[in-house]
């Protein structure tokens, strides 16, 4: 084409902005616009939690670029407190409107791309006006004023959003209480991890109450669903999820899903040729297979970048998204890539698990602390499906290189041969990493685990129940029924267990692990208990009975 | 086979206790002895320079393991203070002989297991004696008592051990001066890398000298090589490499390569079927093809596990290694895996580099600090051989992602679709390893970088070079020739430029980009200077002249 083209973006963060700026690295001729509702674009409203605690201290540090500088060095025109209203597919035009004083303007476009994000969800119950929302720097703003003379905060809605603003509303020194529907915190983890959550929230004095959910909102407190009682809140934080604002897609008549998310193909486009959609609001592949909603950063930048390649002529596939995320709370990092134990058991797979409890570095070298690692994987393929990774130090790093395994397709087997990098104060000689996949390998090899929530049916089944911790470990907590055989102690008792069924047990998997093998070549029919007792406890502290049957698992 | 088998291993620290506690799990009915020369077995020698600078406070803390526990749990029969002396393949013994009573006694094997390691190379010089090394306890007891009366040490070495000790003997408050005859510490590394190393040593008051050796040691000075010069020293370690422990091997006629490693196959088997070879005394298979010792307690313990396999039939092949380590020092985390720039050229290699200086994490939330990487590819295949990164937080996160995407074959480019986890104080949305993906494809998609040490001839060849930071900022130190064009005036100029050959750089290479874009889009035959001002700033300060034409750059 000789006339410059003309690209319109919808909405001027995270994904719209980073097309933006692709657009213009790759054609310099361009006209480019962006809408953006708000009155910022670029903000980082991933560190919006962090102002309302004062760890971010300045406000205007959010602000990650103005519509001038933009202008100045990406020659983008960037209208604030510009809302588009209408698409006409036809004519391809898109309608804006001002904010302020509701001037509109019909925009021509070569290509369109909506960045229109998601919002919070607002529960249909009697006062919902009353609670308040996070997403942009206002809504902020709007949190920062009412925490000033509030006391008492109801945050409703225990995911990441809702953890980081109870965390910062609690440095703020405000009585802070998390109400959350599910039986655990933190959907994208399996319970007996998310409770390592739950009890730091609850260790620095937040009061987290799991399986409820608001039924009204009153100015003074709310009422709870789970009967009659009622929590004393000067402030009601919503977070309970979002929904796509698709509003402009819907009445523009592109293809949505149920939810209302955007349907797109792999390199962004929606229904109609000439539009794309990228960020929260456009559904991402999943590398499971099927589409899903995944709010995520850092896929919206990449697939705002990969549509503007496919608008500029360079197309290329998007990878399918994995869903890789971390919260930290309270001095714990918490940190998720791919599938769930649940999910994967409600869908029937065949997995196995493996749980461990190492240490973040070397345990000779000062300040080592624990980490509680999950893998979960195909027991017929041994692909990893997911891994969830708590403690305090180290566990956006064990869960990056996991990720990065799955993305290149390495087995949970494969994990023993990774050469990660080690020095004392970094790592062990063998990474917790390396370790599951040395586990993994034993159970490929043959041995057998057990979790946690399948330990009371094997007992049940008449399987022996052996403690191999020291007598001190046993005396300061065992799990009811176990007998104490101390792993060093263990080879004057292998005889008399010779043809029976056993389930060892220490304080992690690994003394289990000598254990079970020692017991099998007396044959003995010898199981671990995945994780040891720590997993267990966990487990069990977080439900009062067993979620999972484990009919299922491989 | 009916009777029980003997294994018999020759080396008490991580490979070989490796091996001596796996096999115990796959064979409950062995005879499983370990012979070990010193005093300690499964101590942690990664720890040792800590103690001898107190942040390890606890001496016995790195005794790891007793010949009494070993014996209790796994049934082991440890040997200390016994030395193998000889072994005869035909009858398959290993004589035995104790280091204090000079009893020998012949034991039987049915396999053997050398783990026998290196020790520190004595350079030929006068005094020799006089200097110390460090390789067991009894080592670093030594080091420990001479530094009390010490107030001057040498450092003969650059390398991990010699920086460790370094570092810690400053943390006593020692005077240290540290010699390494190569031009630039941390042969791992490359010059421009290894130089930000070389900057925090000295900045904690570590007298760097590159370069030069030392030619003789005296009861109160060393003599150097390039020279008259002296340094006093009342103290003089020697960390200037190692040879391997073979002599066993040597004569026992076992197959050893040219500098004294014994050659093994994929299986850690020696020439001898009935004798294996594990840990530093033996060759590593290398990922790039071909075999070279790698020194690292991760492969050693990994290898005694594979070895110990193999002997009780369960044998799968070593996974080359790419040779993966990290190093902190003063602050300072550097990691490294793979190949380097220099190594690459010296062999003709067509390669491809990177440098890059992102924050660890979010520049908004409080705490951010630079992160320097370098990536080193296969120009052809995009293959990644190389990486390096050196910062105060996130360095050995970084290295070992790009570790596993090696593992997993993924080349460059797909660095930029690895899910990694963000929140603002972990990461960016886009982290520091997608933005290496993300500079590699714009260079696949024709955009060219000029590294700093090429940067010279390109002037002499005519290129204008043209900086496109900020007043300030080049006001502040500047490329000798250089023009300044301030990014977002940059469109001003452009068609000034037109048809004109120019090398753009600022900071960091990151407004570069945006400006060789825009430049291109304008008929300027743009390229841009590869890391920036700072990645030429330390490459030049580290190098009296340009080391490497890059003739053979890809």
């Amino acid at each position: 084409m000789t006339h410059p083209r003309t690209y319109v973006i919808v909405g001027g963060v995270a994904g719209g902005m980073s097309a933006a700026t692709r657009l213009r690295r790759l054609d310099e001729s361009a006209r480019i616009i962006v809408l953006e509702r708000g009155e910022h674009v670029s903000f980082a409203n991933c560190g919006l939690p962090y102002h309302v605690g004062g760890v971010i201290e300045e406000r205007l540090s959010l602000v990650l670029q103005t519509p001038a500088a933009l202008g100045a060095r990406f020659g983008l025109d960037v209208r604030v407190s510009t809302e588009a209203v209408a698409i006409d597919r036809a004519a391809r035009t898109v309608t804006a409107r001002s904010v302020e004083t509701g001037t509109e303007e019909r925009i021509p476009y070569d290509a369109l791309i909506l960045s229109t994000g998601a919002s919070p969800v607002r529960i249909p119950i009697p006062g919902v006006e009353r609670g308040l929302a996070l997403r942009d720097l206002a809504d902020m703003d709007a949190i920062i004023e009412r925490a000033r003379d509030a006391r008492r905060v109801v945050v409703a809605g225990g995911g990441f959003i809702g953890l980081e603003l109870a965390e910062n509303l609690r440095h703020r020194g405000l009585e802070v209480t998390v109400v959350e529907m599910l039986p655990q915190l933190l959907r994208p983890f399996d319970v007996e991890m998310a409770h390592l959550v739950t009890e730091r929230m609850r260790a620095h004095g937040v009061d987290v109450r799991l399986g409820t959910a608001l039924s009204a909102i009153e100015p003074d407190h709310v009422v709870l669903d789970d009967g009659a009682a009622t929590l004393e809140a000067d402030l009601v934080i919503l977070s309970v999820g979002v929904r796509p604002d698709t509003a402009l897609a819907r009445e523009a008549g592109l293809e949505l899903d149920e939810r209302g998310y955007l349907v797109v193909d792999a390199r962004q486009r929606t229904s109609d040729p000439a539009i794309w959609a990228v960020g929260d609001a456009a559904l991402k592949q999943r590398a499971e297979g099927g589409a899903a909603p995944v709010w995520l950063a850092g896929l919206a930048n990449r697939h705002g970048r990969l549509a503007a390649d496919a608008i500029a002529g360079r197309a290329h596939d998007a990878v399918p998204a994995f869903g890789t995320a971390v919260l930290g709370v309270f001095g714990l990092t918490a940190a998720v890539v791919g599938r769930t134990e649940r999910e994967l058991c409600e869908e029937g797979r065949r997995i196995r698990v493996i749980h461990t409890h190492p240490s973040d570095h070397a345990g000779y070298y000062p300040g080592a602390t624990t980490l509680s690692l999950k893998l979960v994987l195909d027991a017929d393929t041994d692909r990893i499906l997911g891994a969830q990774v708590i403690g305090e130090n180290g566990a956006d790093k064990r869960i990056d290189v996991i990720a990065t395994a799955m993305a290149g397709g390495l087995t949970g087997r494969q994990l023993a041969d990774l050469e990660l990098a080690y020095a004392p104060q970094f790592a062990s000689a063998k990474d917790p990493v390396n370790m599951l996949g040395y586990v993994d390998d034993n159970l490929i090899d043959g041995e057998e685990n057990v979790q946690w929530h399948e330990l009371a049916d094997r007992v049940e089944e008449g399987w022996r129940l052996i403690d191999v911790r020291t007598d001190g470990e046993n005396a300061a907590g065992a799990i009811p029924g176990s007998e104490l055989m101390p792993l060093d102690d263990l080879r004057d008792h292998a005889e008399s267990l010779r043809g029976e069924r056993v389930i060892v047990h220490c304080k992690v998997g690994q003394r289990g692990h000598t254990a079970a093998s020692l017991l099998r070549q007396y044959g003995v029919t010898a199981a671990n208990l995945d994780g040891g007792y720590t997993t267990w406890l966990a487990g069990t502290a977080a439900t009062a009975a067993p979620i999972l049957t484990g009919a299922s698992r491989g």
